[in-house]
């Protein structure tokens, strides 16, 4: 895999069938967000960025710069809105790119389907694409930010323990048990298998901790 | 772009650089434990995944499976554990696979690398990778799973409106101003700009909402 650079429309409509799956529209008009957005970092700038949505538009910033949520350059906020920053990772100064709803035009597919005007089915994919294409970044916003020094801090995370719980590595920072295990599961558990939770529960009853 | 499959470590490595920025050990360990979990789930089965951790494990499941942040097959809980997950979308049942710390051998190079024992620039990097291409899902252990079903559930965002205070569009649902709008903002906005908080403010002082 290579990270299409310069932005290339054609070669990451390419790149985002293979990575998100299918070419979404919001993927698409991410890719130009993401552009505009980099256009005015300094080349050299070692920079994160953050997401104010989790939909679509963090594909667009992974596949478009060096940020991915994996190796912590990138930050999802979910505010619900269309925008993105990118800003220099020591100093915080950078920019915020967003949609802006005006820019729209009124009768057109990209109004249907942002403000979901119509389902899925209905709306014309080829047109919606090709009107996405065609604005490209006049229909966003841009202005300077800086991001509030809390947010550059790097955290630690210290001493890796056991939890006594589940077993698995954590760290001690969390508390007596790891984090997993101090809320309610997304999982249900085969009976089959051991309750974890009961068996913290026994040991804690027994005084081992 | 194309993700690697079936997995061969050499062709992943290679992406993991490109997509990650460098082979961290933490993804590359995680593209075994994705494989040993996908090799579970039967074929044709649409399947999701939960990373139990925002460090590294999420990029190896970008990479190796459909799933990624931006098309809402990938979900993280922090709960700070080398550990994910692959469900079938639907019914919810699948696979969990961890780092088994008792199958660390004690005295290698995985043992201070995973546990912090060494800094990174006291680490020997080839010998780490070296062992953990050699361990590969040795070092995992895996369960069945069954993902409640409250969060098999699609959220549907429902109608999209314009915030009052901001003027980006955002889910009607998220309350009489977008969520953005509603906590501290992770940005200091310049001067220079309008103050949109104290224009909301002054539109409700005046009864407009």
């Amino acid at each position: 895999m290579t990270k299409p650079q310069p932005f290339d429309i054609e070669k990451y409509l390419h790149v985002v069938q293979s990575f998100h799956g299918y070419a979404a529209p919001g993927v698409i008009i991410g890719g130009f967000m993401v552009n505009y957005a980099k256009s005015k970092i300094q080349e050299g700038v070692l920079f994160k960025a953050i997401c104010e949505t989790p939909a679509c538009l963090p594909d667009a910033i992974q596949l478009l710069t060096p940020c991915t949520i994996g190796n912590d350059r990138l930050k999802i906020f979910n505010f619900g809105r269309y925008a993105l920053s990118l800003y220099d990772k020591e100093k915080g100064d950078g920019f915020r790119v967003f949609l802006l709803p005006q820019k729209i035009d009124e009768k057109s597919e990209i109004k249907n389907w942002f403000f979901k005007l119509k389902s899925k089915p209905e709306q014309n994919t080829n047109l919606l694409l090709a009107q996405i294409k065609e604005a490209g970044e006049k229909l966003c916003g841009i202005h300077p930010i800086c991001v509030r020094p809390e947010f550059l801090k790097k955290q630690k995370r210290g001493e890796i323990i056991i939890c006594p719980c589940c077993r698995e590595a954590y760290p001690a920072e969390d508390g007596e048990v790891c984090r997993g295990c101090q809320v309610e599961s997304p999982y249900i558990i085969p009976d089959t298998l051991e309750n974890p939770i009961l068996e913290f529960n026994a040991l804690k009853s027994h005084g081992v901790y």
